[in-house]
């Protein structure tokens, strides 16, 4: 197939498809779509006749992910997201990427257009993506529920009518690469005026539990030097770690703390126990090795200083994903050629599919701003000029990356 | 009535009558006696069949106080506790103040002995002694619920067989003092190898809600110059008063946070809001107000420091109840002959019945060791021995003040 040295997407269809599936589970200005419920399914069967009406072959395969085929003959790319929404959330986020690849396609590039099941993680991690790179045993399919309601994966999936259906899996060598278009989930391309965010990489997320063991006492009876309180224990170590990580991060690195529990949480009862969530983000393995030695000297420092026992727990540490450079350069010298000067090269400081698909095929992302920041949460939106714009690089990327 | 030159209470006897009380509602090695329970009301016609025993004339009043008048004349010493116990907790608690003043009575003293309705709490806040002081309207009773299954107190009173009668009040002029003997709730005594603590006053306790407002984010895609982070400023605001108080408090004032709850609380969210619960207690209003002025100072400086806004709520200021010091000084006096350098003055940090009882009546409590400084819970124990030595104190400081 010969890629044309111009493109055009019609970008005009392409907010009228965002609208058109913006109404399918309606909640307030946003969406209300979990995985495998009726008003996702309805999204799923629409896509399908999207892509169907754009000549792709389309079909909804046994994990739920809805997978358009292009026909024609020679190097393909990937292009797509997800469809489900978070409980009550927006009516972009996973939408924009998939109605974007539709009007890839629609545009006449070589694109197969894919839904991965379940990105939001309603029943489990990123299942449709993990299916589809070879990342998801049957045993786990088995194992999964629903986290709201509890339902077993596999009676979502039969209702669903995709019991025993086959799961499509990546063909070796069909693809150039992958895309995958989003909104930026924070506020860096809004407060620098610009309208092109070009993914460097989708983070890791190297989370941590930390346990604080004291003893639970009487507020009233028990002198300061007596007290073995676990709450002011986890409260000196957050205070050293908010000292200690701006010396060893990066640039763009992230950490939280999410959640302290103090137990048992009573107005005059000393707390025994306290547990802190924390996690930190980056793009670099050496950046996250440093910070998660900082935080075992914290640990130290603290049971070196406390009355309390602190212990750390590793609860996961994802893998970066770096985005490819040529892909990279491709969708930076079309929002370049675009929108000179609008733009700049930023982490993804959250997950996304594209971080499975960046360990087989060459990867990459292209953000647009989001209002406010505002994601996952039906208040989400974009503005309509802004969508158009990253369909216009996105498309430009593509050809040139195609081209190449 | 003449006061004896010497007195010798039955330590034996003592003993048993609590191992006898230890019988109704036993949990493990503890009680579980919550108010107006069917195990609560035995232990209160138990104890008026031990006050008839004794010679005093008793009753359950409307409130569920158990009242033993004792019918002599001349001046009169008021003691004991309350009889009711915390869920699943200790044997001896309040049950120790009240078998304790029922062997005053049993020894000759001219006392009246009383165990005050729900100082644990159940359904108010110390409605027995606020009733029999003169703290209590009807209002508040028409009001109050049980706080665990919600029952009203009036339809508890009235399946205790209590409503329609009168509340027993303080009679004007019949009292010389008020005596309340306690298991410590501390291990001051214990660390001190001391087996009596002669109470200054009961601490006064100031309560506060802080809340920090600041905006809830995606913990990935907001940069932490972009962040206002409700928990992070909670963390610095405890962190600074974790530096700040030692400065202003005295030596033994304490302050606790029982609570921190980051909303929502999920590991990859950032805090939008923080509530954190704060209280200090002390003896001294002057203390009490220069830490409120530094926990205020606090809040100033927290939102001036930080992108989150910081507001305290005042949720409680009780008073302090200073011991009268006669009686003190007849305690220390009975404890330094009987006990000779094995005890101290000390405040009580928990709340009693006698800070209500303070304010009417020249009041004291006397405290014995616990073993652990357990309380409110099941393992809670003192040994015997410190037991029959706190009577011994508690009725040759009653006879020096009655004396006097």
């Amino acid at each position: 197939m010969t890629i044309p040295n111009h493109i055009t997407p019609d970008t005009d269809r392409f907010l009228a498809d965002l609208d058109a599936l913006h109404q399918i589970g309606p909640f307030e200005t946003g969406n209300h779509r979990p995985t495998f419920s009726p008003e996702d399914m309805e999204s799923r069967h629409w896509l399908v006749r999207q892509m169907e009406e754009v000549g792709l072959v389309a079909e909804i395969d046994g994990i739920g992910n809805v997978f358009g085929r292009h026909p024609g003959p020679g190097p393909k790319l990937l292009a797509g997201s997800h469809i489900e929404t978070q409980n009550e959330a927006g009516w972009l986020d996973g939408a924009l990427g998939v109605v974007a690849a539709l009007n890839l396609a629609r545009a006449g590039l070589p694109v197969d257009v894919v839904a991965f099941a379940d990105e939001e993680g309603h029943y489990g991690s990123f299942i449709g993506s993990r299916s589809f790179t070879g990342l998801l045993e049957e045993e786990e399919i088995d194992r999964l529920s629903n986290r709201y309601h509890g339902k077993p994966l596999r009676d979502a999936l039969a209702e669903a009518g995709l019991a025993g259906k086959p799961r499509l899996r990546l063909e070796e060598g069909r693809y150039k690469g992958f895309l995958e278009m989003h909104i930026e989930q924070g506020t860096t391309l809004e407060n620098a005026g610009q309208g092109i965010g070009v993914v460097t990489g989708i983070v890791a997320i190297w989370q941590y539990r930390i346990i604080f063991e004291g003893m639970q006492d009487h507020a009233g009876g028990t002198t300061m030097a007596e007290r073995r309180d676990a709450g002011l224990a986890a409260v000196r170590f957050l205070s050293w770690i908010d000292a200690e990580f701006p010396k060893h991060c990066d640039a763009r690195t992230v950490w939280t703390c999410g959640r302290i529990a103090l137990s048992p949480g009573a107005p005059s009862i000393i707390p025994g126990r306290a547990e802190v969530l924390f996690q930190f983000r980056d793009i670099s393995v050496p950046t996250l090795e440093r910070l998660d030695e900082v935080l075992r000297r914290g640990v130290v420092e603290s049971n070196r200083r406390e009355r309390c026992t602190a212990t750390l727990e590793v609860m996961s540490q994802s893998r970066p994903a770096p985005c490819d450079a040529t892909l990279q350069d491709c969708l930076a010298g079309a929002a370049e050629a675009l929108l000179p000067g609008g733009w700049q090269r930023m982490p993804s400081g959250a997950g996304h599919d594209a971080q499975y698909l960046a360990r087989v095929i060459p990867s990459a992302m292209l953000f647009v701003p989001s209002i406010g920041g505002i994601s996952h949460h039906w208040r989400e939106d974009t503005k309509r000029e802004d969508l158009a714009m990253g369909l216009r690089v996105l498309a430009e990327g593509a050809r040139r990356f195609l081209a190449g």
